[in-house]
């Protein structure tokens, strides 16, 4: 019989999965030199957990099903609600500001396609107690980081803005409720449509032309950060003021670690989820072909509404896929090549003496297969070649016999007789 | 409002997610100096995949449901018929033996209990197309090198036996097949339960009072491996006397990897999955106080079942519940205690010579925390303290001026001035 994996989701083979626990290793590696904690949660919450603030899209996309116990229950579509819960209960016993990080597999029933999968990795990072915009400076700062460890070095940006500098544009509008939330949906996600498409789609929520070129002009604002005062030549809303001077506010700290250089003012940015408050970013590559590589901001809500204390909070999440096309497509996925510090080939009956040698090598931390089959020396070479040995030692019963092995650089082909004095 | 974790579920914080890191990294180091390779499967997969061979236990105990496009799919409840399904599909392509590992959560619908969880961790190590039992013996000395690197000694036994051993001593027996698989149920949960419990769930299958007789004393045998042939006092079946064969090489080839004293034979030990066909382990605590910490064996006809060319295969899942309890019962759970090298503490203007200082330290690898809040200085030595700094670097507006930073030991008190210089 034949069974296939379902569509949208991958299986790992060792090349591919080194690779990609060489990115996850880096990611840490980083996460921990900015003292960031790592923390896990469950893989199926309770579908209530997703009903609190998750925007629409992700709850019509979700693997939601009942359990055995007749409770709705969801495969985790994003972190960030465990996450909350997490902090929410214990919240009283942590030091703030809690700097935490996970690498949760999380799963979404959406159309796979090219960056977007079914099943996928999602580094996640989040400060909570913080309301200074250091917070989002420093995540912002440890993102660069990541993408600098990974080999990155300027393929990509920043895109910054702030909930609710649109907001108060919005408002400042005479619009129904419900055109309200159009307009809202088709400013997320004007970055993937072309000019005509979203002239087309604000004619639709019954627009007055002069309204639709000016929203047109405000989301066609690609300035650097330092620069999205500019905006206000669009609106006198007191929150768009507010907006900006909150972004002037982040752009300082940017500068300070940095960071400035990489980040674009972009005030079509807004992240489609309900939960978000304040500052809001995602990064993209310079050449505007890939789907975001990660996104996040201020959600200084929501803790409050899982029923703790009012806590400032912001975070992102780094979706593999696109990063993975984004490091392909750079020259920077590492690797995928597996080495063997040692094979072991086994000449007659000296398995105990080869165990031996293979405990000792590899009690030096290297790498060691010892063949396990019945089989002769040239079947043997061949797999040490499939192995990518750098070395091969022979156990001949002859050579023990005479208290030496022979040790075959597998390079250059060179046979050595050492003393089997070394292995021990 | 307040939202729990489900029943059987985790969430780590960070304490606990360091010690957990730090036990899968000793399993990967273990795992790599033997030679084997990461992979990674989908956590969800179509339901077929388990109707193949798993056990009908397993299949009661799953979180299986209807996707949106109408499939049955399954959350994985174990790994290895995805694994075999990822082997099986390229077969061709991959050198053999293929030496494999994961580290894969999982998921059942169990009554949750003490080393039982519906969310757990189950790392699994195979090996694909070696007949010989030189490839059980690697594994064991594979989980024995894995034990001793997180710190146990003496604390485990390998419990070992072989599938057609009951099965030829049932086949001798004239029962009806309904009898059968009762009987083989039963002694699969005798390790577990009281004589008394085994004679009367035996007398429930109507077994004479002489066969139970028979039963009790094969199922209590509890030898050295070398030892199995003791069995063959109690019977006369060629099943038997083949298996016992295996056993005896098996036990050779762990004296030759010195993993022999460890290894118990225990003719009780049939695992419950359907497609074991060979020699079978499980590991216990000496106390027998736990449930198994990790069980395995041969399934040598589960490739060609899943459509692919017939190849021996061995391997064995390691739960992370009963290894906990057993590490820390052993004390031997990692420390909890997360360690800060530097905390940054910001008096005045100086974020942006403070952030150099951070990139400076973090670049050569250290932890650092930086100050994010507007707070004094005594509020910042209380979060060093919180995150166990060793060393707070104080940067202050009129130092900076002078070209120095103070590094406050937050051990023994004593503070430095240390020139700029030195952190660029």
């Amino acid at each position: 019989m034949d069974i296939y994996s379902l569509k949208g989701f991958r299986d790992f083979y060792p090349e591919e999965m080194s690779a990609r626990r060489e990115v996850f290793s880096s990611i840490r590696n980083v996460a921990n030199r900015y003292g960031y904690n790592e923390v896990d949660a469950p893989s199926l919450e309770a579908l209530e957990l997703y009903e609190v603030k998750s925007g629409d899209e992700i709850l019509e996309d979700t693997y939601s099903f009942k359990d055995k116990g007749g409770r709705m229950v969801t495969m985790t579509p994003e972190i960030t609600p465990s996450i909350v819960r997490m902090f929410s209960s214990k919240q009283q016993a942590i030091s703030k500001p809690a700097k935490w990080f996970s690498i949760p597999k999380l799963w979404r029933y959406e159309q796979p396609q090219s960056g977007r999968l079914r099943e996928f990795f999602q580094p996640n990072f989040d400060i909570y107690g913080v309301e200074e915009k250091t917070a989002d400076a420093e995540l912002i700062s440890l993102a660069n980081d990541i993408l600098q460890e990974l080999g990155l070095t300027d393929e990509y940006r920043f895109r910054i803005s702030h909930r609710e500098l649109i907001q108060g544009i919005i408002e400042e509008m005479d619009l129904s409720g419900e055109q309200r939330e159009k307009l809202y949906r088709v400013i997320d996600k004007s970055e993937r449509l072309e000019e005509d498409e979203i002239r087309e789609r604000l004619r639709d929520i019954d627009l007055e032309s002069s309204e639709i070129n000016r929203l047109i002009d405000i989301t066609s604002i690609d300035e650097g950060l330092g620069d999205c005062d500019k905006i206000l030549e669009y609106t006198q809303s007191e929150k768009t003021e507010r907006a900006v001077n909150e972004l002037l506010e982040l752009s300082r700290e940017l500068e300070r670690m940095e960071c400035l250089k990489k980040s674009r003012f972009d005030p079509s940015i807004i992240r489609g989820l309900d939960y978000y408050t304040g500052i809001v970013f995602e990064c993209f590559d310079v050449e505007g072909e890939l789907r975001a590589i990660f996104g996040g901001g201020r959600y200084d809500d929501l803790v409050e509404e899982f029923g703790g204390q009012p806590t400032p909070a912001t975070g992102f999440g780094l979706g593999d896929a696109t990063l993975e096309l984004l490091l392909k497509q750079s020259d920077q996925w590492p690797s995928e090549e597996i080495i063997t510090d040692y094979y072991i080939a086994i000449l007659g009956d000296t398995r105990e003496e080869a165990s031996s040698i293979a405990r000792y090598l590899r009690d030096s931390g290297n790498r060691v297969e010892m063949n396990m089959e019945e089989r002769g020396l040239s079947s043997q070479l061949d797999r040490a070649d499939a192995v990518n040995a750098e070395k091969t030692i022979i156990v001949g019963e002859r050579d023990i016999e005479n208290g030496v092995v022979t040790v075959k650089d597998m390079d250059s082909g060179e046979q050595l007789e050492r003393n089997l004095e070394e292995y021990r």
